[in-house]
């Protein structure tokens, strides 16, 4: 079963209360009215098997990386996270050290976000670790910038650099990016954004299609991250000679996935700014722009178009 | 691992900010500040081969249980649900249809009770199905009924009747008690509730050791559901001669769990006016009363008195 199809078909099955729910499935997190506040929440699983690999990674950095997608997504949003809750189904063989390391890796994340956990549910069975984590968050003053805003004519740009993250582990590592979601949110107008975890073809086509718009991404401009080079065994000076090289890199960047940075589209004068402040601890940089239809495109140096490679990475399929 | 000890120790490593967290983990639903308002939140999983099993009850009632726990969460804090988020783990060999099917049993009970799913994660793996079901709920003018509120010389009450749902099948077409919860904790002045999940003399001990008190329990009061009479082969009728088969269906009663009815602690007065209102399309029962220590005791006819079975159903184990 395609997981994306299925996820379509219960989208298409939704039919939600606007003054109740003003973002319903198909979001970074929901949103729903309360009282005269909003309540934004999301729920990301983590199974042994597929998005990590206890043996290999061990209950720490599993616990940790079941927070990483969570506080994403609240990034993804410009929210402030508030708390969480977590489900736990523990194989029959970890023994309660173990278990209670995998509770610290959640925690510790957690505890860096002010986002404490306030309640779970605990069972065990006879099959891999499986860990869903559902998270809070409020707006806190910055208005929400959903994946649906982006305009014909916005830059789209990224944080940080892309590529290789599932085979190094960086993104078990990886520090949510909420802070910087919401400087950019708060100085530079930003019209929409989301979290980089189904590779950046796959995810730039979830901003498009929800904004009704196309894009444009300029070949030499995605920030390849040196996990790719890394793993290549290529040295990026090198790339200049090799074409293959290049391309095997760039194809790396644009659909590995597990990534977390930010792509956000912008209005082209918030983006020259945001360029020339590089207000961030990490790099900024402009990847293209949003254009009409529903194409995306790639265009390489000498002016060459083609198809972004389908996009939307689906862990161990 | 034992899961009580490990919930234990993680209570224990649990340190909120009561201003912003004013309930924590140990109850029904966490209760969370927000602004003027208040966030009820709870997160329950299911698991193939744990909590039902997929080949006998199918996919439709495996999305409806999961959603049911849920409900009885916010039944028990006599709250009012209002939406949910999932994550869904599904079998590889698990076809469209079925998938839809699960949808479907989790959407129609959440339509019942006005509480849409607004959000989700799916992803297949190679292992059983697992659904995770986070609910959000508010007081909306009912002050929410804890564990921790019973008082001493409180009557301790049950809606329905107890045992043998697991057998049955009858915890996956339950109803949760949602309405009834708001009717009790409206008009008779409950002092804390729980949901039966764990079994009665179970969760009696939950919310006796949250209260700080201990409990009598009489005997002969406690009802016995007729899907345990039917599953020990005798009539209701024949028990007052047969000693044995009687003891067989109380420790049913007490022990079973997966019930979802509802377990409450009152002042004596209130509990006379319950009892002689009955307000409810199911019975309410007295079955004992709030007594001082941490003892839970059964009561028998004759007036001997012994300690309660250890509570505390864990599935599958």
């Amino acid at each position: 079963m395609r997981e994306f199809e299925f996820i379509e078909w219960i989208r298409s099955q939704t039919h939600l209360d606007p003054a109740a729910v003003p973002v319903g499935p198909g979001d970074d997190m929901a949103v729903v009215a309360w009282g005269g506040q909003r309540v934004l929440v999301a729920i990301d699983q983590v199974l042994d098997g597929v998005h990590f690999r206890l043996e290999r990674c061990g209950p720490e950095a599993a616990g940790r990386y079941a927070m990483v997608r969570n506080l994403s997504d609240v990034a993804a949003m410009a929210a402030l996270p508030v708390c969480a809750v977590a489900s736990v189904a523990l194989p029959k063989g970890m023994g309660r050290n173990e278990a209670e390391w995998l509770y610290q890796g959640m925690r510790r994340l957690g505890d860096q976000f002010n986002c404490p956990i306030v309640g779970g549910d605990v069972a065990t069975w006879d099959q891999p670790l499986a860990v869903s984590v559902t998270i809070l968050a409020r707006p806190e003053g910055i208005e929400p910038v959903l994946r649906s805003g982006a305009k014909v004519g916005d830059a789209l740009c990224v944080t940080g650099s892309l590529g290789g993250a599932w085979r190094s582990g960086r993104h078990l590592a990886f520090v949510p990016r909420v802070r910087h979601a919401r400087l950019l949110a708060e100085r530079y107008g930003l019209h929409a954004m989301i979290d980089i975890s189904d590779g950046l073809a796959g995810d730039l086509g979830h901003l498009c299609r929800a904004s009704g718009a196309g894009a444009e991404v300029q070949a030499d401009a995605v920030p390849i991250h040196a996990d790719v080079f890394a793993q290549l065994g290529v040295n990026p000076a090198d790339l200049a000679a090799k074409d293959r090289e290049r391309e095997k890199a760039l194809q790396a960047a644009l659909t590995d996935g597990e990534d977390y940075d930010l792509l956000f589209a912008l209005p082209a004068e918030g983006a020259e700014r945001l360029l020339h402040d590089q207000p961030l601890d990490v790099p900024v940089t402009r990847i293209g722009t949003v254009a009409k239809g529903s194409n995306l495109v790639l265009v390489d140096a000498s002016g060459r178009r083609r198809p972004m490679p389908a996009g939307g990475w689906e862990h161990s399929t």
